[in-house]
């Protein structure tokens, strides 16, 4: 009766609803950033906490950092194919959470 | 730049990212279910884990608990409007982590 279930779903949305993940993962839809450009979008959010979510989504091969050795040296963010494909799963939810969002009791 | 997110977004994955829920709201897709209907079907779930989950599916308006006044009285399960709307988010999530499951490093 239970349909079977990739072991890795529920890590799937574990990482998916870590404080900001969504968003960052919203603006690399767009093309590859750099630091800056995300941390300017999301002005609630601190530089260390962008630091410490692009470190996991790296780790989890969602995206991918770029260092071009100019001067000064530029760094960018982009995602990988398998971010990439997120993208569907992602407007899924949000289509979701904004269909019910006033139904969720605040705790 | 930033599209707005729904504020609840984050909080949608997150409920979905505890462990089991995901399994739990599958099981109640294809009906109401009483507790055992469940637990055995999820055997390496406790019964300690399964009410909790109820109970925060319940007041996440996912849920909803049904007595039957009956001797022996008859409680069951049923997903909400809210909760069956869910149903093509776990889906995509599901599609995305079978697709790039053997790619998530452990850790």
């Amino acid at each position: 009766m239970a349909e079977r279930l990739c072991p890795r779903f529920e890590d799937a949305f574990e990482l998916l609803g870590k404080r900001w993940t969504g968003m960052i993962i919203k603006v690399l839809l767009s093309g590859p950033k750099r630091f800056k450009d995300i941390s300017d979008v999301i002005p609630n959010m601190s530089d260390r906490m962008l630091s410490e979510r692009f470190k996991e989504l790296e780790t989890a091969g969602i995206i991918i950092r770029h260092v071009y050795p100019e001067t000064p040296v530029r760094i960018e963010y982009e995602l990988t194919d398998k971010g990439k494909d997120l993208e569907g799963s992602m407007n899924e939810v949000q289509k979701w959470a904004e269909k019910w969002c006033l139904d969720i009791p605040n705790s």
